[in-house]
């Protein structure tokens, strides 16, 4: 069967915790975040190829222009980008690829690579989003306003996505994604091979 | 969330495990059995509505007719078919509904019902099929041969179906299809009144 790994965007409004989903994910080995190209200076203890890789922006503008990432944008005046060859090697090793990115990048991706697996994290009601966004007491009223919004704004490009997640408890929706990653791998979209190797001698590894 | 059944056709070779597999996953309350209806006479012990709902062949052409009959097939003289009613009721009481028939049928019922999810259930290859089938000792070498070219020929088809599950021990293959289905009802294909959800003050149930 399906034996590569699964690139997996993951977005959903700020709030929605998929940092913390993430870091539960990642503590699997089958999983792999990918490391993001990036104008940006390095800062004090981050580590080329394993934070970031650092580029120039002539670099970076070649990158584009190769069609080396699969998505990009700039942000605060630097530039990041998501390096295609860095995620098909992980793939090819079997290693699932986490992307966490926006929704209009995730967009991008999907039209690159109609395999990725799309999954918009959410918690259960805009309520709920403005609870955690309180409960995390860092923001201003004005800044969780903007971020309310915003997520009014992203729910409606769900259908976009392939799954949707809830984030009631961190191990349930880890939970769920390691679910859809295993699921995903029996799509028979993703085993074309499958009746050439089941009429072989040898059959299906 | 999605808080329906899923309609779940299985079909695969003759041999493939179809019949352990399906009884193995009605142990779990979450799956029933369609009820067929057929033409065919009663036998000793069946019960109307529990085996089949017995109809006359006008009867069963009446349900032609109507658009009752998810799909239908006839065997040996005789009309068998999947009542839409009976399926809907119980998809809608939260069942996962199996429906075990042959590719042609699973074809049909897709196209009438696309939310159907298609599982192909497969030994690992040829030759362990052949194993299978000759470890029944049950049928004659004709039939085995016959049963093996109908198996290459079926395998064809698999690219109309969702996922391939290898059937390699029955625990397996239960604990695929269990995990499709869980993953199947994240999809956001099911879940379209989800942003309108999120956004009222309830949220998702």
């Amino acid at each position: 069967m399906f034996d590569k790994g699964i690139l997996l965007i993951i977005s959903g409004p700020s709030g929605a915790g998929k940092g913390t989903v993430v870091k539960e994910l990642m503590k699997n080995d089958k999983y792999c975040l990918s490391v993001s190209v990036t104008t940006r200076k390095p800062r004090k203890g981050e580590i080329e190829g394993v934070s970031y890789y650092f580029k120039s922006e002539d670099e970076f503008k070649s990158l584009i222009d190769e069609g080396a990432l699969l998505e990009y944008a700039s942000f605060c005046g630097n530039y990041y980008g998501t390096p295609v060859k860095y995620v098909e090697e992980r793939l090819s090793e079997g290693k699932n690829a986490i992307l966490e990115i926006e929704v209009q990048g995730a967009i991008q991706v999907k039209e690159r690579y109609p395999d990725a697996v799309l999954i918009f994290l959410t918690p259960e009601s805009i309520s709920d989003l403005e609870d955690r966004l309180r409960g995390r007491a860092t923001e201003t009223d004005e800044v969780i306003a903007l971020r309310l919004n915003r997520a009014r704004e992203e729910v409606k490009l769900m259908e976009k996505y392939d799954y949707i997640v809830l984030n009631d408890l961190v191990r349930n929706a880890t939970s769920r994604i390691n679910g859809i990653v295993e699921t995903e791998k029996y799509a028979s979209e993703r085993n074309k091979d499958f009746p050439a190797k089941f009429l072989s001698e040898k059959g299906v590894d």
